[in-house]
This record gives C-alpha cells, sequence and structure tokens, in this order.
C-alpha cells in the first residue's frame, strides 16, 4: 500500500543529459541515495535546471543565516502547508545541520514551543507571515527583526527561501511526491 | 535552552495519593519511562483521575476500532491543533501498535497522503471534521462512515477520542507540555 | 417537527448502574428535571462516570472563580462551537447563577459588548484563545490575566473549563444533543 | 454597568421631524415601548429614513416567504455577524412571528439543528452563503432553491433580507447598539 | 460570451414610474450612459428608491470625508468582497473624483501599498473591520481614527458607507450584475 | 507620495553582468520600457537568473495553455495574493495576449463572473485550490480538469504557474515592489 514517488512519470537517469546526471550522481554519492525529488521534478528539464539553481542561490549562499537556520525555515513553512515530502526530507537535514534529533518534530509540530532562541522565534515568525499573509507585510515587520539583530540581507534570505519552498511545497503536493524512506531516520541519533 | 515540562509545578511523587502514585509507577515499570503527561497534569488529582479514567474508556474499549487505528485519530487531530506533546507521544505509541516506523510522521503531516486504506482516510475525515467544524455534522457524515463499513458504536468511538483529545491538545497547548525525549525515537526501527 | 434527544439510543434508567441512576435521581429532585446530557451520554457508562468526575472536578471546585464567572466561560466557549444544547443550558444556570436574567444571551451572542466588568472580558478573551489556537498561548497571555488580577490556579480553570466544554460542545453537536424545554426559560424573570 | 444603547447621541423625540416622530409613536403604540434602533438611528436623518423604507420594502412585502421565515433569515445573519441587537429584537419578533417559544434560540445558536423544515433549513444555507461567500453564489445555488420550491421572487427576498441585515448588523455592531430589555423575554410563554 | 447585465428580468424603462425614470434620464446625460445598476435593481421599485436614497444619503452628504476619499472606501470594501460591477464602477469614479489614474487598481488590489496618505490607510482599515469583523468594534479602534484627526461624523460616514456597499456588493454578486463597458475605461488618461 | 520601485536598493545597469544586462536591453527594446520586476530583483543576480529561467520555462513553453491562458492563471492567482506589481503588470499582458480590454480587471476581480468559457473557469478554481490547498489536491482534482479536456502536461502547468506565482507574488509583496506607471494602460484601447 506504499504510494508511488509522483503522479507523474519519472525519467531513466540514462535518457538525462549530463548536466542533470552529474548532479543527480553526486547528490547519490554523497547523501548514500537520491532524494526522490530530483528524479519527480525531472519530467520537466527546464524546469528542474530553474528549481535547483534558485535553490542553490538561496540555500547556499555564503554568509547570512546558518545553514541550520535556513532548513529551519524550509521545515516550519512547509509543515504549514502539510507538505509531506518537504516536512521528511528537510526535516532529516535540519536535525544534522543542528546537531539535535528533536529539533526537526518540533519546528514542524508547532516551532512557539521549540527549543530554538526568541531570534529563531521571531525569524520563523516572520516566514510564516511571508507565507501566509504577504500583503500585509510592512515596516513594522522589518523593526521587528532589526532589533533582533537580522540584517536587510539575512531578512531577504527569510522571504526568499519562504518563498521558493512555497513554490516547491505546492509542486510536492501537486505531485503526491513521496519522501524516501531513509529521510524519517537520519540524524535521529546524533546525541 | 531546553523548556520545562510545564508551565505549573509538578507534585513530587511521594506527596501524592496511592492510586496516582501506583498507576504512574505501572506505567513507568511497563514503558521504561514515565510520561511527563502523568506528571503534569497531576497538578490536580481530581482532573488527573478523571483524565485518565475517561482516556482508558475510549482508548482500550474491547472491540471496535483497531488499536493502531485509535492512536492515527489521535495523531491526526493533535496534529491538526499543533499539539507538540501529543503528535510526539502519541506518534511513537502509533508506531508500535502499526507496527510501522513511518506512519505517525505522514499522518501527523498530511493524512491525506498517507499509506493507509480510503477507510481510515475516511475515519480521519471525519475525525477532523468532529474537531473543526462538529456543528455541522449530519446524516451524510453518517452515510459515508457506514458505507466504508463502520458501525455506530465505532463512529461514536471516532468522535469521542477526537473530543477527548480536542481537550487534552488543549490542555498540553496551555500548560506548554514538554514531551519525553524517548517517545521521538520510539518505534523508529521497527523494520 | 422536534427532533429526538439523541441520535443514539437512550438508557432506561431502571437498567442503569446504583450509581448513575442515583446521582441522575439526585439532579431531577433539585432542578425539577433530568437534564438530557444525563440520559444521553449514558450509552457508553465509563465515558459517563469520567466525565461527570471531570465536570466536578473544574465546576465545583473550591475556591477561585464565581458559579457565575464558570458559567460564563461554558456559555462564551459553546456559543463559538454553536452548540445548541450547551448554549440553552448553561445559559440558564448562568442566568440563575448571576441572578441576572439577560447575561446569558449577551455572553452568548458577543460577549465583548455584554454587561460584565473588564476582568470578565478579558478572562473570555483567554477562554476564546484557548478554544480556537491554543498553539499560540504564550506569556503575554498570562501576563494578561496577572494584570487583571487573576491568579495562576484560576488562569488553570478559565483553560481546564474551556478545554472540558471544547470536548463536550463536539459530542453534542455529535449527538445532535436536544436541550429539554425546561433549560429556555429558567431564570428570565429573576429581576 | 449597563452600556449606554448608543455610542453616539441620541436626538430628543420632540426635535425630529413630523415623519420619523410620527412613526416612532406608532411603533410604541403598538409594541408598548420604542425600539432602541429607532432613536439610535436618527442621529442621521436621511439615513433612517432610507434604512427604514428599505427594511418595509423586504420585510412587508406582499406575499412570498411567511413572515416568520424572513425573521428567521434576520436572526441567522444576525447571530452570524455576532449582532447583539439583531438577535435580541428580531429573536423576540421571530418567537411571536412562529408562535415558538424556542425557536429564536435554536436559530441563531445553530439554524442546522433547528426544529425547522429542510426547507427552512436550504433558505437559511443560502442566506448565509449571501452573508460569508457572496462571490460563489451561482446557478447550482438557485437550483437548489428551486427544487426546494422557492420561486425566483422568493429567492431575491432571502438574498435582499440578508443583505439589508448585513448592513444593520455592522452598523448595530459599530454603535455598539442596546437592545431594549423587553425583547429579552417577549414571546417566550407562547405555549 | 457577454454575460447579461442581471440575473433577473430588467424593466423596460418606459414602463416604470416618473421619480425613478428621471431619475434614470438624469444620470445618464451626466454620465453619458446610464449605469447598469440603476436598471437591475429597478425590478424591486421600493428597494431600488430606498438603495438610492440611503447612496445619496451618505455619499453626497455635505462636510466631512473628501468624495475621493468616500469612494476609496466603496473601492476598497468591493474589491474585498469581490464584487465585479462595484469595483469597476467605483474604480472609474474614484479615478475622476481624485484626478489619479491609477488609484483605483491600487486600493483595490491592497490598499495598504497605495500611494495614499497614512491617515486614508487608517481609514481603510477601518472600513475592512467594520466589513470583516465589525463583532470586534472598540473604543481602541475610536482612538486610532481621532488619533489621525477623524471626527466622529466622519467615523459614522466611514462605517455607515463600509455597511451600505457590503449590502450592495452582495446585491449585486447575487445578481451577478455586469458593469457597463464605459467604466473600465474611464479617467485612465488623466495625468 | 509616489512609493519607491522596491524596498531594496536598485543596482544600476552598468554595473550588472552582461547577460543579465542584454535581456534587460531586449526586454526594454521590445516593450518600449523596462519592467521594475527586472531591476528590483536584481539586487540578487543568482536568484535572478533562477527566477527567469524558471519563469521562461514555464510561460514559453512549447505547446499546451494559450498564451493568454497562462496571464490568466497569473493574474488570478495574484489578485488572491493581492500583490500589486503582479496583478498590474500581468493585467496588462492579459489584455494583449486575449486582445480584450476587459479580462483582466474581470479575472482580478472576480474569476466566476468574468466572460470566459467554463473549462477556463475550471482551469482557474484549481490554480486557486494549488495556491490555497495544495494539501488537499487528489484524484477528484484530476477528474474534473480531465474531464473539461486538459492534458496531463497542462495540468502541470496550471500547477506549475501558479506555485512560481505564489513565490513571485511573495517576494512583490515583501520588496512592496511598484508596477511601471505604463502598465496601468497598456492594452486598454483594444477593441
Amino acid at each position: 500500500m506504499k504510494a508511488p514517488i509522483s503522479r507523474y512519470p519519472l525519467p531513466d537517469l540514462a535518457d538525462l543529459p549530463d548536466d542533470m546526471r552529474d548532479r543527480m550522481l553526486a547528490v547519490q554519492e554523497k547523501a548514500g541515495f537520491l532524494p526522490n525529488v530530483f528524479v519527480a521534478l525531472a519530467h520537466r528539464r527546464d524546469e528542474w535546471r530553474a528549481f535547483f539553481a534558485y535553490h542553490d542561490a538561496l540555500m547556499e549562499r555564503e554568509g547570512g543565516l546558518s545553514k541550520a537556520e535556513r532548513e529551519m525555515i524550509v521545515v516550519a513553512v512547509s509543515a504549514d502547508n502539510d507538505c509531506h515530502y518537504c516536512v521528511i526530507a528537510h526535516g532529516a537535514i535540519l536535525r544534522i545541520r543542528a546537531k539535535n534529533p528533536r529539533i526537526a518534530d518540533q519546528v514542524a509540530i508547532n516551532y512557539r514551543k521549540a527549543d530554538i532562541t526568541p531570534k529563531q522565534k521571531a525569524m520563523l515568525d516572520f516566514a510564516l507571515k511571508v507565507s501566509r499573509d504577504s500583503r500585509s507585510i510592512g515596516d513594522t515587520d522589518f523593526g521587528k527583526l532589526r532589533a533582533h539583530g537580522f540584517s536587510d540581507e539575512e531578512i531577504w534570505d527569510i522571504a526568499g527561501i519562504t518563498a521558493l519552498f512555497g513554490m516547491s511545497n505546492r509542486m510536492a503536493n501537486f505531485l503526491s511526491m513521496r519522501p524516501n524512506d531513509e529521510f524519517y531516520v537520519m540524524g535521529r541519533e546524533l546525541e
């Protein structure tokens, strides 16, 4: 009774252009398995390239928010959008980045009660406002974040990651994308 | 930066009446640790007794829904109420009851995409309607459940478990009740 | 065209165990009639016992909120959940406890405009937050209530009564429980 | 601790033009008291005239919905808008028009469970849709009402009464308009 | 594929009473065309008279808010209610009254980002609260408006216009009223 | 009182890398002006490149939905997100693509009442569901679209465009991005 990886056909890796296959093989080598998002989105090659370019631009940008904080944003936003793939996959990455086996579940269920700093809660409050109510964002929101010490470039990162994963959540929900079984247990024994 | 178990004072087990302490020791012996809900709610003894009596009446009733299905209802409703304690603790119990290491995360994030049967999805659709919109429940809802083979006593169980954990979720959120660390990893290696 | 008392079968008082029947007869003697909730919930005996034990623990606890204030919470929460039985039955009790023939309708329709004190409005603001958005309860909410003079035990009472009647409202809506005709007019001529 | 009749100044009847004072005296003679809405809205004379002209055009139109059904719409819509004045005042009129002491509370709390006909429930379903989601009204809604036997003119009445009292509810809430004490008890002893 | 002007029959101008036809001819002469709302609502003559009397009492009252500000309220509220007729028709009037070709689209899409003053944004914040959540209006709302310099009579105007067009929006949505093509382009070349 | 183009600094075209400047100049030559989105997003170069690559992959894909239909999706989704820049800019493009001066306002205000085909309304119903409630998308939604004749690749396009502009709307709202004045009037005189 296990659901398929995606509603749409999955390409054969052998048929993909070199740039796409090379990245997939590199990811697979590093992670030990190939995350399903790489295969499911490859049904559309140009969209696949743009998506991962966007992802890298925000998630691997030099400086600013820590890697763990970026994943917190992904997990909080994806949980609010009820995105099965993104919460499971990025929850695993968050546990590893934060070296904390419980943080992903805490952020996904209710970040207000998670073991994170007040500054990180302010970051997630803003991310959720971008996700649910971007129409109302104004100077007051920027003021709150600056009071916590966020730079304007970091604020852009929070908004950008939220907006990007809002897109990703909608696509994964649309495709009923299934997370790899490996993600469920990664990083749970870190202590 | 770990949050306390509850906003309110925790009683000393030694000060509790025998019936309460006996149950706690029995649970502790069986589980290997004492779930925080037993301690946090013991701040009010009569409420504690009524709560666990209600819990047992619904969760351990003979016949009807399977133990795993009852826990599915708890997890789905608690996730909808963003209840940290209940999702983590009952997620663990669900993994064990269902002998499935991934089911709790799936049901918590989006039961519509979980690896469960159509009958179980209808059960959770109804539970969520009781939780969010009980004012609109009518004959049509009963008809759908009966078409899936649920008896009227099982339908009562779905509603009762949903209502009971709606109460429990509100109390746990009010107390900022913290789940025991043990729950996060229980049942994740079942396969 | 009068609806039945409950969707489920009603037990015969003669068939009930002594503890249940004794309580029902006592209530009937005091009130002059037997409120339907006692009969409708008696379809499940252990749940019945737990429910009324929980009710008494919160509604008849010594000290703290006045009896009228407890009923205000019940009426405001039940009205927000559109629970026919609970608004009518506890509206009657509120009129009697508060010795005020208009207060129940006022609290049920819009407690913000009711003839109650600012402290009582703060109490109901908090009750409604527990009912609708318990996920967001935090230190700020406790601060507001303490500023109005509520003790921590009284705050627990507000949350507990709200959570209990959230459960009760869902069960009464699920059962389409019908209030006794007597409740509609009780306490309306107090002045 | 009784709230004033309105946030705005109340005119002296002696200062009002004849047409307004004559109507008020006629209403007072018939009802035995002058409903506060006549005084509170008289702060703006032309709006007062237009409001009551609109009211009469819809509520006293010949033919179509019964007088009791029109009041059911007013009570259901006003309750959904949490309008203190309108629920209390028109609840009283509904009890009298329907010769039923319980119907107003039932319709106000949850019309889906009220002792009314399926046709009347369809009427109130539509009224609530006009009130909350008029943007989505389409052929399907007209089809449902026609299937229950409503004529197109009656459907206009349902929409018109809903729209008019949507305006009235907003004004009464804005003014914190207080219902006369008499309304609370009118029509409660009809049986 | 152009939709009809209204779901209901349109009267022939020749059949209408003099007062209605005279007003229509006067409007037609001034605007160069007859706005569809005059024809569509004329299916019910007494409601038509009350509607336009109400409209004139608020929109043409001496003193207080500027004509452009009154139209801003109409456009913001009508956009929030997704009312096709009212946004298009009153958007045109707003462009003309404000002598600004872009203001109507800005106010309709998101008044918080429109090129209007902070005082006007406060006015529209209040209008939207009257429209969506009149139950919660209280002293704080009046305080904010007075701090911006609004008189109590102007505050009444904001609420009254909002309430009136809430009614009008519901009727226009119910009728699927079609705006005249002329409105789409009026006032777009003002600069 | 005209708002700035963006909350963040705008790069000087002379400082941008060739690929970015070349595209901007090409767009400017074709449109007669440079849409502000190109300048505002250029504050982050890699994100800019990924964004426009994604845009082109979906909006200029060979085959499938017509260009006008793609813009309808953008306008309907952007209006639901209250995105000032996107509704104004893509409204202009929609008018031109559809050769219809009124369609953009109609789709933005309430696509259910717009002069479009039932198939196009089904397309927008689905887009709005992806935007607001992607968690619930299932076989039933695909069935409805296929019944209207949409291919699976077209369905992907609807979802993809919706998800992409959901991201774009959040960024434009976050930046308070201002549309160029030219967009307001483009395509309004097509008939």
